[in-house]
């Protein structure tokens, strides 16, 4: 009995700030944690250029509706959860991914929330709990789960780690080079055949 | 951020292991635990049985597929999975409910396998743990999660109880007599208000 867990930005949807940044035409949510490490202060940081714009949730929502899933991410989730069962573990907000998870077929996502007050406008977040993709695999173990994973970025690789099998799916060199323990996947075709692979040793 | 935990036979399938002989005709499968209530006894009974048909994994996916979800419950699933998150937790298991899965759009499903061989003979089954409901929602519970849970029979209980708010679906009297705490929906509609009330405390 195994269960896959996906990263979302980068292995089905693109960036979701880029990509708001990009639709809503505002340059300075490009700003990423490579610019600001400390994820606090950038996230409040983007909730003032929201809030100093007058742009609230329903705004945000009409933006992100322009995004896509990644060309053949639908396809693959719907082999994968054909297959076995799939959660999405990520470090975005609702809020922000639902749109995409309309056009992914509305997959289990575990993902943090934006606070709103009632005429929409954004008061804040709240980060479900710490290193929470890794802690979600190992809730998935202790109820008898057999897992495997994917993502492409640091903060997947305790993920990655946590479960039975962790594939990098398009990961920065810098990540291959510093985690070669993981097999790398670069198309949907190669983490099909990665997983499969690795199924035949869990089930 | 709230999970949604739905019992699946009763709640947005019919029973599986009823319809199934109904669809194959054979009678002696509509053997429950009401008439068997040692559940290795009434499972060992009907996997005897396949055995003795010479029924496979295809055979019984081809006849399940003959199943439809209730009617209603695809766009109920589709209404929950656009709000909060879903999880399915049953003790079907999975090679049963394939078929409705996919109609049902792939929800996640927490449930048990069967063991096959090769040729797809059935050749025994794992529950992948005891108090399996209860202790997805105590899982998830762990993760920070809020929870709602609905299910229709004895077997929910505990499951109703672990969540911070549980209902009732079309449960017969006597769990309704029984478990006068939890608040009774005998249709969609009235499971989707029952939510949504308990989601305003909740959130």
């Amino acid at each position: 009995m195994i269960v896959c867990c996906l990263d979302l930005e980068g292995v089905l949807v693109p960036e979701i700030w880029i990509g708001f940044a990009e639709q809503s035409g505002i340059e300075a949510l490009r700003r990423t944690t490579r610019d600001e490490p400390d994820y606090d202060r950038l996230m409040r940081y983007r909730l003032n250029i929201l809030a100093e714009r007058g742009l609230g949730l329903p705004d945000i929502e009409r933006c992100i509706a322009g995004l896509q899933p990644l060309p053949g991410a639908r396809e693959f989730l719907d082999w994968l959860r054909a297959r076995w069962q799939v959660v999405i573990l990520s470090d975005t907000f609702y809020q922000f991914a639902r749109p995409l998870m309309a056009k992914l077929g509305w997959p289990t996502l575990f993902c943090h929330d934006l606070d709103s007050d009632a005429s929409g406008r954004l008061t804040g977040y709240r980060l479900r709990q710490p290193d929470g993709k890794r802690r979600a695999v190992q809730a998935l173990r202790a109820l008898n789960f057999r897992s495997m994973a994917a993502g492409d970025s640091y903060n997947d690789t305790t993920m990655l780690a946590e479960a039975d099998a962790g594939v990098l799916f398009r990961p920065p060199d810098s990540v291959v080079r510093e985690f070669p323990q993981f097999p790398v996947a670069r198309s949907y075709a190669e983490l099909r055949a990665a997983f499969e692979q690795a199924a035949k040793s869990l089930d």
